[in-house]
């Protein structure tokens, strides 16, 4: 096996374009790449062909998380593991994940075959966003055991499918998905690559962001059930109106957000739906999705609070009836401290300008911290726009992100030769 | 021609659960028949195809409007005419234009050919809810010559289609709609029997409403622009949330409404839709509807203000931009008197429970009543529910309202013979 050739900067860089085309969305309207939606599957695919291409080995388990390896000297150490995802939001942009996938690709590439002391391992985690299923980092708590089956089997997209359909259509064996668990043995150290989806490195002027750090969503589904009657002929005083009620909701929980902002906590009703959405009847069923997120548990759990405090008092004084399901509560994940000081000393030597900084935003990285340390690096969004088409980040900073990853998988797969 | 037979009460019935069939919903979840869709223009041929079967003439013209009828002694008077529609809102009731389209088939097939003085003619106006385009009444508003085509070429459905793309795609000509309006000297009245849609026969106990007037609708559309960022890493004082602004407008409409509720004014946001409308982003974008109707125009109007002064206020204090569009500001529609009186002294002599009263819903009848004299007759629906899978009148009061229609266009049709 031999690495073929190094992707360049302009190899990376055309490859996060070719992912462009991998689309539902039409033209100039951002990817809708859906996890395991057919273009989804063509992506990760077209990713397995051109690692091969390079002379890369390629798997993937059985719900097709893919691990793509250079092996190094000693095999019977622990590799070292970098990783993100292909799948996106609808009408996302086209580096969220993408840019940690690509770049670990680069960084492969960049060594030959049993020139480093441990092997590298690129994983490629399905099913990231949570936009398909209302759960997120499905292939990484598969990877660690972190699956709720209760949740997950109630789960369903919005063609009533749940995620273990999805895995069998997509071609994978959602049966074995519990063998897909990695051993505690498996990776020395995981460390991800990802756009900062924030604001912070640009208003700090700095290039590169350490996370030690995630904070976790808690989530929470509501559906307000009022009755769907005719919006002409039934008198204010008669009404049931389950919109009205959601929107008392919505401003109760962006006002208990607020008070928290200054521990950095925010409260975000992303997605709703009304029913049945016509314009001349009284919506009688409102479902939506409250995503709270901070580092601060006990601010997170007040937001919460707020939540139940306006749906108590709607229920007293409104014949509206309201159901929660508080869909997760995940607790802030501190990444480790060892590769953090790693990835800065990089940093001071090559004088790149970075910031010890918090990720607001979930990652895989969250859940491979359970199984090894590990790491994330962030590079500037530009107005920290994400999950949205006109999500941009340079190809300086790009350029500089991977050869960052590069020099700290190398530093971390021959940490035994300094020891 | 003949009349095979008379439709008989239980056949009235048998064809309203016939017409459940053609629906997209699934079973249990009521019916969804969007005009021009595939199980709408199934409905139309069925009727056609049964009308035919009992010996009535039927045509269609350029839009699908059908006109099933029975001549009369003297076809050179102007025919009398009922009808209504067989379109549905999503998930929407099996009576809700059925029964006035079904009913009025049952009326005609009671009387032998040159029985009466003048023709009757049924009248299936397509289109009437507002359900695939945000525009109501399509299907009369050609007839009647009430079209305001730059509003219609820019109104389209969830698919991105325009009125004129769906008539030609379901079979008939866009091309030829201006041909398709009535002369003013085509009917010589129009009666519509309908559900009420509302409480008020049930709460007065009465089995029959006799409408005055009919209240119209004001419509905005409005489109709330902010920003689509990441939910977790944009902090609170960062973010440029269009839900959390579309709950202030929706609440402030609502007070608003409340406040005009003694003179019978109501507000409704029926639709409203988000985008991207996923959990983990803050929305972008969101588009909703207010359906404001009453029979007091400076009432609506103050509703209308109230609207107007939340968006002013909030684009002052925010970074939000706000769009509104007027969709339609109709005038409140008085029916005609002499044809009331005929109703209510039938109604006399069959010692029928009436109520004169109006339609806060509004009605084909509406634009009918532009070309000749109209009126509306109501029979009471369970609970005020409409436009929902538990819309329900029953039997009794279905058959007392077919009968009331024939006698009431018996006597108009003969009316000639009594001058």
């Amino acid at each position: 096996m031999n690495i073929i050739k190094k992707l360049s900067f302009s190899d990376l860089l055309a490859i996060i374009e070719k992912l462009t085309t991998y689309s539902d969305s039409i033209a100039h309207d951002g990817m809708t790449r859906f996890a395991y939606s057919q273009n989804d599957e063509l992506a990760h695919q077209y990713i397995i062909k051109l690692a091969k291409q390079y002379g890369l080995t390629c798997q993937q388990d059985d719900v097709g998380n893919v691990f793509i390896t250079l092996l190094g000297k000693n095999q019977t150490l622990p590799a070292i593991a970098t990783g993100s995802h292909l799948d996106t939001v609808p009408n996302g942009g086209k580096y969220d994940g993408i840019l940690g996938v690509v770049a670990g690709l680069y960084a492969l590439t960049q060594f030959k075959p049993q020139q480093l002391t441990r092997s590298l391992t690129l994983i490629i985690f399905r099913c990231e966003e949570s936009s398909r299923f209302g759960i997120s980092c499905i292939g990484s708590k598969i990877l660690t055991g972190s699956i709720d089956q209760i949740k997950w089997l109630k789960a369903k997209d919005h063609q009533d499918k749940t995620i273990y359909q999805a895995i069998d259509e997509a071609g994978y064996q959602s049966a074995k998905l519990s063998q897909a668990e990695l051993s505690d043995d498996a990776y020395g150290a995981f460390v991800e690559l990802h756009i900062e989806q924030g604001k912070c490195l640009e208003a700090a002027n700095r290039q590169i962001g350490i996370v030690s750090a995630i904070a976790a969503p808690t989530r929470f589904q509501v559906d307000v059930y009022g009755q769907a009657d005719h919006s002409g002929a039934t008198p204010m005083g008669q009404r049931q109106d389950a919109l009205v009620t959601a929107a008392l909701i919505i401003t109760a929980v962006n006002t208990a957000a607020n008070n928290e902002a200054y521990l950095g906590t925010v409260a975000t009703i992303g997605k709703l739906n009304v029913y049945p959405n016509a314009m001349n009847v009284i919506p009688g069923h409102v479902r939506f999705y409250v995503d709270i997120r901070g580092i601060d548990l006990t601010s997170i759990n007040r937001v919460a609070q707020g939540l139940t405090t306006i749906i108590e008092s709607i229920k007293i004084t409104q014949n509206i009836d309201i159901k929660v399901d508080n869909l997760s509560q995940e607790h802030p994940v501190k990444l480790n401290q060892t590769i953090c000081q790693i990835i800065s000393e990089i940093c001071q030597n090559e004088q790149i300008k970075y910031l010890d900084m918090l990720s607001g935003a979930g990652h895989d990285a969250m859940y491979m911290a359970k199984k090894c340390p590990s790491a994330m690096i962030f590079i500037p969004s530009k107005a920290g726009i994400s999950h949205h088409k006109d999500e941009y980040s340079s190809q300086e900073d790009i350029t500089l992100g991977a050869t960052l990853l590069t020099k700290t998988l190398e530093k971390l797969a021959n940490q035994d030769e300094n020891n």
